[in-house]
């Protein structure tokens, strides 16, 4: 079974095949930098995080572009109420974000666009538009006609024209030439920043940005374009519309993650302030939050509680207790280990994770029956196939992301020191010194490292 | 005494006062991302960044403009030589860039603009300067008129116009009224990236570029350019020629660091090769790295050796071991402690770090001397003032940056496991069983903990 992904534009699962063979372009809709982000925007980073990897992983060449909004009303009203200029807010969020991703076990796109850096590619997409009939200017603004597009548009949606309303924006209905058309550009307010245009100075409309950004980078026709189900209406049903009224194919796949709720309620700055990702790295590891977000498939909701998270994350652990305790027994890991068929196919059929971590969580069973009955050989093929399926998710625990280097010396440094203190416990019992051994041990938790005896020795870890 | 810079424009050393009270602008000439850093190229951002934190700290509101050059005739050669887009070299390299500076404890710029970003402000730019004819377009291109500006060209790199050669580039100079202007814009060439101008498609002559974004978020009048000693022409002199003569009062000090060089030669890249940050991060940790790269003047050549950098890197680790030392006598510091008045007058003198860590070197010395004598309240005297100098230059070890919350976790656990193996040596000592003793302190050392017994008891470290 080769991949097959949900596409919104046909409500239908298809049979993934990218416009030039071996390659893949893929457009994800990426921050608007008003604020840092909390979970719900990083879910989103860190499930086609997994897409890209899996179609890297399928052997595909892929050209990831995820872009930064770095300007909109929200950004502007942030700035005011700081006093400081827009880019200051946008430059500081935008970095709040990549740490978020870095953090997180995102690869970095491999370009990362800003919005307000494309002007003259969003003129030239103006123009186009104008030229053939699907757009006009009115006092400053460039609004796209919908009623030029009509037949078309809603299709992504899946809503006709006719049923439509109007957003009901009074001040800039009576420059519409129906109720129902959108901002290109907005003229220039005062206090806002603006750039100049044949139409006169103003701001980019947010749908644009999108159309000018993704075939700057991949090209009039793409494979994939992502994002939230949040923005199916109006952003990506007008992305499209402006981009095919220019003339161009615009995305073949629509792919849309779930969005992550509180209570059932979609996350709002006031609810999700105790979301953000420096706070929730004090409730979890990194790699545990980015397990948790992986775990549901990404096209459904997930309503967060803590208990869910750490529930998640105690599964986390228990996949990397394995690789822990077999890495001691095979030191020679075997990189090349195909994938568990299973797998693979659960990944392929509209890249269902969960379906694919309970084929990990069962490898990762066997093999822990393989330890304990001491079978080197299976250990060995059932470690390296876990480690192969987590490297595909990003969740591999002896990735140098998730061991990071300055870190790693130190485990070093801990490993030996834990020896030292083994020993000591094992000469205090061998001169009978029960209680000098029992101050070890207590001294050892006191210090976060569990001990715990088993018929073949001693085995510790740190507490978290 | 306030600070005085030296300033390159006037060959003095002149008292620096910004534009608006209590408010710096500043801009630096940030990297061309063909390539990921050497240490050459990170100086330069470590200096600025002490520079910014001196001002910061002598109480100034600071705004901090470092641009990314992300286009240029090597970007595009690489990408060619890579077979992909331009945009996917710089943005890696920008990425590597970035790394680069927060290892090296540089705090991220207020703005971090890209260059190919901002078309359209180098367009109006251009329609400024054509406007009052100090430039003109020709096939194509855009040049800036020497002539027209000839009482004034040269002043930066303290020359004059009738003395200067073309630089002789004989594809371009029949387009050119003198052979010495030189290219605001450069029309379409086969195979090159463009965007669109009033004068046909092509892309930015690099000059452009920085008078562009410097003034775009600094203002036409800003405080302090930054950049290299190799910048000053043509760059410098070029940046200043098209916003003065377009009107601007552009940057009213000229600040420039000396070039790192190998052997007595500029650094270059097949030299380089072994002083990228990562390969440095090898010889010498992050922090040490940065207290060789700030403890020569600024405005000073280095010639690199890895001897000099070790014993720098000594250097930096006497001062991190009383402030070690003392924070186990001292659990309180005085973060508020006033700065040695001899500190304060070493930075205000041109930023002479040098000078300045002689100051933190004497106040070390006589903290040792203090802890020695069990002197409790000169020790948290001289570590207040110690922590607070270092903290200004950003090379406070006790600081977060150089303590990340992954790893002092772990430093946590260590020092918790070797408070264990010394009372454990403690004990067999107790029961005279020296050969035990002796056996914990070498499996200590093999762990990388080196203990010295001092009069006050047992004191250790970590091996590098």
């Amino acid at each position: 079974m080769s991949l097959r992904l949900y596409d919104t534009s046909t409500r239908t699962v298809r049979e993934f095949a990218p416009v030039e063979p071996g390659r893949v372009t893929m457009y994800l809709c990426g921050a608007t930098v008003q604020a840092p982000p909390h979970i719900g925007h990083i879910r989103s980073g860190v499930n086609f995080d997994v897409l890209r990897r899996w179609l890297t992983h399928s052997g595909y060449d892929v050209t990831f572009c995820r872009n930064v909004t770095d300007l909109d009303d929200k950004i502007i009203r942030v700035a005011a109420s700081e006093g400081v200029p827009w880019f200051v807010v946008a430059e500081r969020n935008q970095r709040a974000f990549t740490w978020a991703y870095d953090q997180l076990g995102c690869l970095p796109p491999t370009v990362e666009p800003r919005a307000m850096g494309h002007v003259p590619e969003m003129i030239e997409l103006m123009h186009r538009l104008i030229d053939k009939g699907h757009a006009y200017a009115s006092a400053g603004d460039v609004y796209f006609d919908v009623v030029s597009y009509a037949d078309r548009y809603g299709k992504l949606s899946n809503q006709k024209l006719e049923n439509m309303r109007a957003a009901g924006d009074t001040d800039t209905d009576s420059l519409k030439r129906d109720p129902r058309d959108f901002a290109l550009w907005k003229g220039a307010k005062e206090g806002e920043p603006t750039w100049p245009t044949p139409w006169g100075r103003g701001r980019p409309g947010w749908h644009l940005e999108c159309s000018a950004m993704a075939t700057k980078y991949l090209g009039g026709t793409f494979d994939i374009h992502g994002g939230g189900v949040d923005l199916i209406f109006p952003h990506h049903e007008n992305e499209i519309a402006q981009s095919q009224a220019a003339g161009d194919g615009f995305a073949r796949f629509w792919l849309h993650n779930g969005m992550l709720q509180l209570g059932g309620t979609k996350m709002s700055k006031s609810l999700g302030n105790s979301l953000l990702i420096p706070e929730m790295l004090t409730k979890v590891r990194a790699v545990e939050l980015r397990y948790y977000l992986v775990s549901a498939h990404y096209g459904s909701a997930i309503d967060y509680s803590e208990e869910a998270l750490q529930e998640s994350a105690a599964g986390y652990r228990r996949l990397e207790g394995f690789v822990s305790r077999a890495a001691e027994v095979i030191h020679d890991v075997d990189a090349t280990a195909p994938l568990p068929q299973a797998f693979v196919d659960a990944l392929n059929d509209d890249l269902n994770v969960s379906q694919a971590l309970a084929v990990v969580h069962e490898v990762v069973r066997e093999g822990n029956v393989a330890l304990s009955q001491g079978n080197k050989e299976a250990v060995a093929r059932l470690l390296a196939e876990t480690q192969t399926m987590l490297g595909v998710l990003g969740l591999d625990p002896r990735s140098p992301q998730w061991r990071s280097s300055g870190e790693s010396g130190l485990h070093e440094v801990v490993d030996a020191l834990v020896a030292v203190a083994l020993e000591q416990r094992q000469a205090a019992r061998a001169r009978k010194d029960y209680a000098a051994a029992d101050a070890i041990r207590e001294s050892l938790a006191a210090a976060g490292v569990v001990v715990e005896d088993t018929p073949q020795g001693p085995r510790w870890e740190l507490a978290r």
